[in-house]
């Protein structure tokens, strides 16, 4: 199923991604965001690798019971993996992509082979 | 791909569906949300049955270009067609499903056979 985060303090989406029954079971279980990762094809914890853990506040269930709202405090101040808070760092426009949001991180530090 | 809808006015994340290129391009070309219903298998002007369509302000794609957020203006104030501002009218608390929101209209009268 579909699950969005969003900012409790902020209000922003940070990002989609999807859970499998494993990922909602550890994310209940843990109270922090588990997620799974279909490219990678694994349980994929938020934040395993950069620190930016998401520690779930609130969960809402939509009315169709296929998707989940979680409430986060975003750990890091960043969910993307690109160093932005938000997934959604660009907005489109008539000019193209433009970048809405101040990096938080440089990925180039942060995932270290 | 994953479209996630927004009020701009009170931040609420409305809903999570899906839209297909044809469904992107008539979002773009009218100006309001339009998705595609998988159930249904076809495109689907969000309001097209109950009035309740979504005016879009802003645009944001995710880092890996597989998600969109809408930021828009929900027209009539009801997101959901079970009546309620959001689909995701329903909190997870430990004592079971919790309905957080106050119903805008009564879906028996609106989808009317």
């Amino acid at each position: 199923m579909a699950a969005v985060a969003q900012d409790t303090r902020t209000g922003q989406v940070l990002m989609v991604a999807h859970m499998n029954q494993e990922a909602w079971n550890e994310t209940l279980r843990t109270g922090q965001a588990v997620y799974f990762s279909r490219s990678r094809g694994r349980l994929w914890r938020k934040g395993e690798e950069s620190g930016n853990f998401q520690r779930v506040l609130e969960l809402f269930v939509d009315c169709d019971g296929d998707a989940v709202l979680l409430k986060v405090e975003q750990i890091g101040g960043a969910a993307c993996h690109e160093g932005y808070p938000t997934c959604f760092f660009r907005q489109i426009t008539p000019d193209g992509l433009k970048v809405i949001a101040e990096q938080v991180f440089n990925p180039a530090e942060v995932y270290k082979q």
